[in-house]
């Protein structure tokens, strides 16, 4: 399976009064590496389509948190494709820090027009793009292996 | 089931060039009421038991987008005890706008002694505070039909 | 002078790896208090005006730090406009904690039209809102007295 | 003048519905691209000494935003020594985007030890570290004409 890879310093800004990387932080962080991913494949995470401005809004997201990050720590962020729908996306994460397991975390996304007064509109994917995000995308049998945390209630 | 409720306003630092409440943002509402929660019990976030400080670092976190929130949406974010064991606490949580649900959410947090140099290490959460939390707790029957994400292979 | 108070409590997510509240949290702490002076006022802080979404950025904002501000303090964030222009506003604003001096700040926002495709149009402040606004400013003399933390090259 | 130089991209979660980064993130650029110096002279943020925690909590910070920065911008972050006193540091930032002069901020720290239960004790700056830090350091002239916004009345 292929992985894109990101890195990032842990901030001093990230850590809370218990002297680690608050845990909310670590849903930036994931999507972020999400974004360095659409841009390696040379995807804008806002972009137009027919006119209108489509983006990414996230339907789920979880983490599971196996080891404290502290100031100082670089972080590396792995990202792979668990499951590419017609409209939505799903996205498992690793994050490790010199080789040890931080946490894991999987987010899926659906692709929407964002300019809709009365809401958001889901929109197929566009052919190019899912075309390349197909290249991070596990098999069937990795993505049923994989140990980021699942919602079993969807 | 007992619930707890905590209103806060969306402010415009929670909001994303998406024009809606930024993802991440939902976990420190979580939080805060469950913090809420806790110290309308009479129990501190962080509190000193036998000379060192404890908290409840995150194990699990979780959340379920189901439509956006945006500045100056006043949001009711219901917090229940969905299980409680000897170490750790897991909530589930409701967010609301004016009766809409916003998103659904769970956390698992660890009652943790803080100040270990080499770490975080769990301890069993002091018996007062368990009996208090009690309270709030759903039958397993509650608990087995809440609809928040829960994980499937922790 | 008249002053407007908004009250909050500090969040978890607040503090930093210091035990306190990190210090980009109170320019947070006076934006939404400008926000809620706004709203008190009936103005909206996004608002359509000829058909173009008009907001107030930013430009310049500062902050003396007078004492730490911890998890759970209850503070009381006090603003006052110290100068009208006739496109831009500079508020004051003191944060206290049971009445112990936290913080000292100023912000100075700028009516701007916000979809210019090329950037940030400054426009002239709606009269409705620039007179209601006047009920809060200081005069000449007491701003002049004002002990926040005043830029002296702009 | 020497100057040590930071990057870093514009994150999704920077921006605010605006369509902008937020005004308040760039306060924690300016304090990461401080730590980068630190670390890059070999000083850890927090430190030990004399067996105390020692950390750097602002006492002033303010900042001028001349242009927006929006996401995926590379933004650089200048970061120069505009005084060093005894036990504070006051640092001078200037960001930019390609160019582009993007914000201009100043902050003062303050050489603290941490762990004082009744609140944040200032020390000496140790000797190496403020030898070190010397290396950034203006001329009083240069100090003088440094555009960065001073707070007058401090």
């Amino acid at each position: 399976m292929k992985e894109f890879h990101s890195r990032r310093r842990v901030e001093f800004a990230d850590t809370d009064m218990a002297g680690i990387v608050h845990f909310a932080r670590f849903f930036v962080f994931m999507e972020t590496a999400e974004h360095e991913l659409l841009r390696a494949l040379g995807a804008e995470v806002h972009f137009e389509h027919e006119g209108r401005t489509v983006g990414w809004p996230r339907v789920e997201a979880s983490c599971r948190y196996l080891s404290p990050a502290r100031l100082g720590d670089v972080l590396d962020v792995a990202v792979r494709v668990l499951k590419r729908g017609r409209r939505s996306m799903t996205y498992g994460f690793t994050i490790r820090c010199a080789g040890r397991r931080v946490a894991e975390g999987r987010t899926s996304t659906v692709c929407c027009v964002l300019d809709q007064p009365t809401g958001l509109e889901p929109i197929p994917i566009p052919a190019s793009l899912a075309e390349k995000l197909g290249e991070y995308l596990a098999t069937p049998a990795e993505s049923a292996a994989d140990r980021t945390p699942e919602s079993a209630k969807l």
